[in-house]
């Protein structure tokens, strides 16, 4: 994992999403990652005094160079609560420090973004909304972050408008990993068409879906239905969901889908089916150059 | 827990309730019941080898009289696999033998039910359905029974023609208790007037309902949700889009709730709320006297 490079002296500044359950690192040579670097040290499982000596060990070997850190590091569980800014504002990362530059390194955390009505918050997709608006500047839409907590945001004339979480990813993580349906959907991919037809089901009768999830079990008892088949019917269920209740955020707009290749495949199939053409980016890019204007924000105010 | 009786020579046999959890016994004398016992030896806990055992354990100081269970015992991955009976049919009891009188006892095991289209399967509640109709053999009607996985069953001359089931109680439990919202949502109760809203709502626009959940966190966050409202938006959300999807199952029916106090409380609350007036009867009346009445059918055929 931690491993010395012949270029490490380009590496002028670190990159760091640091959510709940994983800390990513990037080494930065400019907007270039030189390194990367995953460990499962997440704000989950440290207590407050345990973020420095975290940093400290994973970056070892790197350069005393800024450390510009985005997620729920910033949480009031996290390592310095940084707090929220509200919508609508600007897209533009707002930095807190972190005191007496641990380390020996400048450390400093972008802020989440709140908005009052309805209540809602983010914390790190709000940097990978500026790194979509830095690698798109004329970007005029929606983004779509499909993940744990999925986000929708409406960015506009360079702001970020206003934003509506759900909780499908945990959803679905809690059901397939947790519940009866665990037996039923076994733990490999999920069947385009069974997807299609609940996503399409659920969408059109919210209700029916609900009442077509403890069929899945019972079809494996009785019919030993296929696990992707399975897999297929919750996840479409679960989107289908999130998409009737996020109509005003996909209806006629122009939709950038940033998460993981899978999920974002079946966020766009979704979409597709309901006549609305969706670009990807990747989750990397979005935040390394979100984290790159923050870093660019740091220079320019010290 | 395990203690003597003076009317211990009074038992004339045994009632076992033996859920995937739970493990409850009642020393008979009749259709009255001498002794209760309550063990965490569930299904879910035991290999097929320590049925045996944990039953001789838990009956000790009981008379060698027969055990009449129900429930999860007999699933497949239980003490011997009880076949389903396909609905619809008569609301009798229908026996299998564990073999080898374990612990010098008879030891009968009620079948459940299952369903082919829509597929659905029931191990347990058909007892307390055979237990309500011994209880009022005119019912005509749906039996309602909540719990991890929430049964509706219609009943109509003396049979259980086809049932439902929903995965309300397991989603309240994994939500509450593993999701974000379990710092939101606290153990206490559930605000009756929250409850009524959330139910309103998800019944009448079940997608808003689901878009309202991540609402509930940043509600926590932003404006220090009380607890007890936060419960009632979860379960009424949830209650309401099981009622909406069990429609047919309640519009213009003479509903009987068979479950734990309170959330029958609830679910007779959301019936009342849609003009349908329900029954109560309580879990232990009802799986008495189904166990009562499978005894009967062991004493007539043995």
């Amino acid at each position: 994992m931690i491993e010395r490079d012949p270029f490490v002296t380009d590496i002028d500044w670190i990159a760091a999403d640091w959510g709940t359950t994983n800390l990513r690192l990037w080494a930065m040579s400019g907007r270039r990652p030189v390194q990367r670097r995953a460990l499962e040290r997440g704000m989950g499982s440290l207590p407050p005094d345990q973020f420095a000596p975290a940093l400290a060990e994973a970056t070892e070997g790197w350069p005393a160079v800024p450390v510009i850190a985005s997620g729920m590091v910033g949480a009031r569980q996290g390592w310095v609560e940084a707090p929220y800014l509200s919508v609508p504002c600007p897209a533009t990362p707002h930095l807190i420090e972190v005191p007496g530059d641990p380390g020996g390194r400048p450390v400093r955390i972008v802020c989440g973004l709140r908005q009052d009505n309805p209540a809602d918050v983010m914390r790190g997709e709000e940097t990978q909304i500026v790194g979509l608006l830095a690698l798109s500047p004329d970007f005029d839409g929606i983004a779509c972050l499909p993940g744990t907590h999925t986000k929708w945001a409406r960015v506009s004339a360079g702001e970020i408008c206003n934003f509506k979480s759900f909780m499908t990813g945990e959803l679905f993580s809690l059901i397939s990993h947790q519940s009866v349906l665990r037996h039923s959907l076994g733990g490999g991919y999920a069947d385009a068409t069974a997807f299609g037809a609940a996503l399409s089901d659920a969408m059109a009768r919210p209700e029916r879906g609900y009442g077509a999830l403890f069929q899945i079990r019972a079809e494996t008892l009785l019919n030993d239905l296929d696990p992707a088949v399975a897999r297929g019917r919750l996840s479409g269920t679960l989107i289908g969901w999130e998409l009737a209740a996020a109509r005003p955020w996909w209806l006629g707009c122009e939709v950038t889908i940033i998460g993981a290749p899978d999920l974002s495949a079946l966020y766009a199939q979704a979409l597709a089916a309901q006549g609305v053409p969706a670009a990807l980016m990747s989750v990397e890019d979005a935040t390394l150059a979100g984290l790159a204007a923050a870093h660019q924000q740091f220079l320019t105010t010290t």
